[in-house]
Order: structure tokens, then C-alpha cells, then sequence
């Protein structure tokens, strides 16, 4: 299909560096970023997997765990009209409509749009702003992204405890400083935390971004994983962070 | 006093690089390593503050906190008769028994020893290792202190709770593999994290203790640290390591 007929105005296509994949992007709304990137790369991958991205927004996420053959199905779900027809786009674009299925809805409510334990992974890159204080007015795309508006962390995780299997995976990217109530959520829904690493932008800086792996029902024992760290102190990127952004590896 | 008149057979006189401060040790026991100087050094201190340290051992992380003033009056709980015994001669090798208190019990009847809410430091630097299998039979002073013999970690941070007025600080030292079951045990009695730290034996390594600190009836927030980098990779200390052994800074 050709690229100019499937985009709006605003909008541009991005190419994801990842088998020509190619993604439809509002900068004026929000853009993907390292953490969907390093979510998508984090998450463990199963042969003939089912799996669930939550807060999906444009679909990124999707995209760039199919680019790493991390499930054999995606599924989407995304709260925002927009970013869902947005996404319904990519997918036709790249010709994914029998791999990434898109589905508008709210995760609030998933339990009357998907049986339960119907998925083997589930992943979110949610918002990460607790509250929505000043915000009332403002329900535009950046800040529905960016901030608990349409869902709490809790309402997150607790959709990802209804959507999986038991044994299931599921994989966050979030704010360290949410660590706890990440804990305390995971716990509530009996997924177990098994993987946990830290993203810190240079050594020696705090982290500023975490990715966490829980398993439904699984046994206590959280793999904490060396700190990846962003960027050189010349700026440039580290090799460890260079190789996430790496499919072919 | 004499230091020879004080210490028994197989024991050591060891000094804490600390305004003098000597502490005993059995080398055949134990003997206090990194993880007690680094929690001695985080742990949030507080003028005129009642500190209570469990699984206290030999006493050293009171030893420690007294070198660097993080509160006023400073209470070690330990249940081996032997440590108890020996804690009590480093107290008064060091003159320090207005400031020192070392007690003999198990803090699990800890309701029995101590009003609630009496102290507003606790730390710990608990047994890390869960079970006690074939240990049965040797429950030497080693294997207490590295296997959870005499308390498990629930029991551990009961105890804090119990111990610690509204507000009151929290400090433990423990393994990564366990945050998640850390993170539960301090939700399930009020404590907050409010401060984590992982250290990682060098850059790039998985981490392999981590600092966490909560503070009783606290708001949500935890300040995840910069990860600390014990080694160098030429095999020294780094610069951040050594600032924590230093009580003068």
C-alpha cells in the first residue's frame, strides 16, 4: 500500500530499524520511546505464545515484539479512538493483519471483552503520573499517555491477572519511584516478580526507568539483573543498550 | 581496659577505622562483613533518635551507626548467648556503655522485651538464606547467622513494626533475589520504602545486597539510588564505596 494514502494529516511514518517494519506516529500527541523499545526486548518470548500489550496507544509495542518473535499472536488494546485507528493503520501498512490484532476498549473493563487466563504474556508501558490533578480539562492524547487518567497502575496490573494464564508472563516498564505500589499490585494479583531491572541513564545516576517480569502464580525468587546503563559518559549509547534495540541478535 | 584481659580463646580485636573503635570477633563464628557497614552508613539517622538493631551479632552495626552519630541512644537485640557475651565485652573495650545497649532475646517475642512504637531507628542485617534444610542438626553460630534458624524475614520486619513509633525509619540490608518478598513484608506491617539502593559487585554485574529503608505509616514514594559499584575494574574499591566507609565525611 502506498505510504501517502494510509496517513493524516499530522501524522508521520517512522521506520523501526526492525524487518522494514514501519510505524504511524502523531508527534503532536506522543511518540514511542526506549521504554516500549526495552519493554518489547525485556519481555520473555514463547513459541506459540498468545500475548496482550495493555495501554497500547499506537501499538508500538506489538510491532516490535513481533520484529523479535517473542509470541506467536498480539493482541492491542488501546482506550484512545485515535491512536487505535492509528494503529489499525501500521498494521495494514506492514501487512500484519493476521499476526497484531488492534482492539479499542478500556482495560477497566476487560472482563467483558476477553475471557479469563486467555493470554500467555501480557505487557504494559503505562502511564506513569500518578493522579490527574489540573488535568480535568486536559484529556488530550500526550497527557491521556502520560498520566493515570484512563487507568491506575492498579487497574493495569489487575487486568493482567484476569487476561493470563496461570504460569503466564508479564512484563511492565514504569518509574522506579513506584517501585513499592508496583510490588504491592503484582502481589494483590498473584503474579510473582521474577525479573527486575533497573535503567539508569549514565553510571553512577539514578535510574529512571524500571522493567519488571512477573509470573501468575509463580514461586518466590526475583531475579534482580545488572543495571542497564543508557548512555556513555560521551554521550554515546552503551553497547548493552545498543544490543536491545538489536532484533536480529 | 586491657585488651588481652578481655577477649576469650579463637577471638580477634578488630579495628573499625572508626574514632577508635574496636570491635571482638570470632573468626570462627563470624565476622561482619561489607553489608553491615554499608547499612550502618545508609540508614537515615536522626538527632536524639532511640536506635534498636536486630540480629545484631557481635554488635557492629551499632558500633558503626555510634561512629557516625546517627542517633542518640542505640539498643542491639541478638539471640546467641555467645554474641550476646561478646558484644557486651566490645561495649565496654570501648567505653561505650552509656551509649550501647546489647541485649539477649529472640525478636520474636519481641511484644514481651519492649513497649510498641518505643524506638524510631530500626536496622537489620538479617540471616539472607530461606529455609533451614539439613541444617537441623548444626545450628552453629555461622549457620544462625546466614540461615533463617532463629527468624525468618517476616519476622524480622514484625518486629521493626512493632518496634517503631509512627514515622519511625525503618533500614535493612538483603539479598536482590528477595525484594519481592521484602517489598510484602513491609506493606504487610505499615513500612513504606521509601529509599533502595542495589549494589553491584562492579559495573555491569548483577547486583548482590540492596539497601532498603521505610519509614512506618509513610506516603508512597521511594527514591530508587544510584546503583553503588563496589570494585573498580582494575580490582580497587571505587570512590563511592570508599565515601561509605568513611566516618569523618
Amino acid at each position: 500500500m502506498e505510504t501517502r494514502k494510509i496517513i493524516k494529516p499530522g501524522e508521520r511514518v517512522d521506520d523501526l530499524q526492525a524487518r522494514g517494519y514501519q510505524i504511524i506516529q502523531n508527534p503532536s500527541n506522543f511518540c514511542f520511546g526506549m521504554d516500549a523499545v526495552l519493554l518489547a526486548d525485556f519481555v520473555t518470548g514463547k513459541k506459540n505464545a498468545k500475548a496482550m500489550d495493555l495501554c497500547a496507544g499506537n501499538g508500538i509495542v506489538s510491532f516490535l515484539m513481533k520484529a523479535r518473535d517473542k509470541a506467536k499472536s498480539y493482541a492491542a488494546l488501546e482506550i484512545q479512538e485515535e491512536s487505535v485507528d492509528m494503529a489499525k493503520r501500521s498494521v495494514e501498512l506492514n501487512g500484519l493483519e493476521e499476526s497484531i490484532n488492534i482492539i479499542h476498549g478500556d482495560l477497566r473493563e476487560v472482563s467483558d471483552l476477553f475471557a479469563p487466563a486467555s493470554f500467555d504474556i501480557v505487557t504494559a508501558n503505562p502511564p506513569y503520573i500518578a493522579g490527574q490533578s489540573g488535568l480535568e480539562n486536559d484529556l488530550s492524547p500526550k497527557n491521556v499517555a502520560r498520566h493515570e487518567i484512563c487507568c491506575t497502575l492498579g487497574d493495569v496490573v489487575k487486568a493482567a491477572g484476569y487476561l493470563l494464564k496461570e504460569g503466564g508472563t508479564f512484563a511492565m516498564v514504569h518509574k522506579p519511584f513506584r517501585i513499592a505500589e508496583i510490588m504491592r499490585e503484582l502481589s494483590a494479583n498473584r503474579l510473582e516478580p521474577k525479573r527486575l531491572c533497573m535503567v539508569e541513564p549514565k553510571t553512577g545516576k539514578e535510574p529512571n526507568m524500571v522493567l519488571i517480569e512477573a509470573s501468575k502464580g509463580g514461586g518466590v525468587f526475583c531475579k534482580v539483573e545488572p543495571t542497564l546503563t543508557v548512555y556513555k559518559e560521551n554521550g554515546e549509547y552503551t553497547e548493552e543498550l545498543l544490543m536491545r534495540y538489536n532484533c536480529e541478535k
